[in-house]
């Protein structure tokens, strides 16, 4: 059975991820971009099952006693988390599933999924040009960026975590190096069961 | 500084790693290929400098007291090693910089650069395809090719310390795999010196 592979992308809020994935889409073949599950209520414009999965504090909470989270995590009261279901049947498809977590998050997968995984630190090139993005965007409050910025201070400390860093100078750029990574990340499916994998190949 | 990265290549004699190299060198861009030290003689047709750097054991030895090698192994009472002077002035050009080295050599290189590291090992999809290679080229003595298809056996339990499995089953779809590994082994070049990155980064 042909496995999937998992590729976790971190990096700060107003970092371009969104920008990187969609301009290399084309090249990058088929994938699935899991969609996190969260207890916070969703703002204008969001939908359910495509920002995120909105359910009730006590729904995530039966969830993470049944374990069936990939990984979550508790931020300003409310909870973040990553329902291992549609992650087993895309990766069963064979499929590239893309994360879009935080370092605790990424650290969380690792643990669970490591020989599968591969991880890009995706950020702009300096905290000066985090702080023009997401002020130029005009989507947040100032305690909002204010807020964003202090954790990517927090997140930048863990880019040697990641096996890639992408540095979002330009787009274009940004989505070459992107290209190899999620090329490279579904390379990995080739190694599915090593141990299988090694009688096999011994096997005459 | 731009700093180069490595990419250690291993798998048995016969899997087509130079054929697999040479197929795709149009398309990795420069690099420098890593010559090998030893002191066994050279056979017919090699050349010092191309295909060994060839010294006496003496010299050998010497060069392992002061430290000058990246790695090195006895086999069968030859010494055979990566001298770490080109190695450096390679990367502090930072070019891309390939080993064709064994598990031993892959796990020495790892533990003193493992950074800027990429490994990929590549094989024939089966024993049998590696033996029918090895008789069909006709280059070795049957105890060297009973030699090699030994050694095989043993390296092939290795390969779940390595980043990819190249599986060359046809040279194009192993050129292409390669080429992705390539790219992403001097993507890593970016990640330079961390430290050095993060107090850049956030320094306004």
């Amino acid at each position: 059975m042909q496995r999937g592979a998992i590729l976790v992308l971190s990096g700060p809020s107003g970092a371009g991820k969104s920008t990187i994935i969609n301009a290399s889409s084309d090249e990058i073949g088929e994938y699935y971009f899991s969609i996190s599950t969260t207890t916070r209520a969703p703002r204008v414009g969001e939908e359910h099952g495509v920002d995120y999965f909105f359910v009730s504090k006590e729904a995530f909470e039966e969830d993470i006693k049944a374990g069936n989270f990939l990984e979550y995590a508790q931020v300003h009261g409310n909870y973040y988390g990553t329902s291992l279901k549609p992650v087993r049947v895309a990766l069963s498809e064979g499929k590239l599933v893309i994360f879009d977590i935080d370092v605790q998050g990424h650290r969380l997968v690792r643990a669970k999924m490591n020989d599968i995984t591969t991880s890009a630190f995706i950020t702009p090139p300096t905290l000066k040009a985090l702080e023009d993005r997401l002020r130029a965007r005009c989507t947040d409050d100032e305690e909002v960026i204010v807020g964003r910025i202090e954790n990517a201070k927090e997140e930048i400390k863990a880019v040697d975590e990641y096996d890639f860093t992408i540095i979002n100078d330009t787009v274009e750029k940004a989505a070459k190096e992107f290209v190899i990574v999620a090329k490279a990340a579904r390379l990995k499916q080739s190694s599915e069961d090593e141990e299988k994998f090694i009688t096999q190949w011994l096997s005459k």
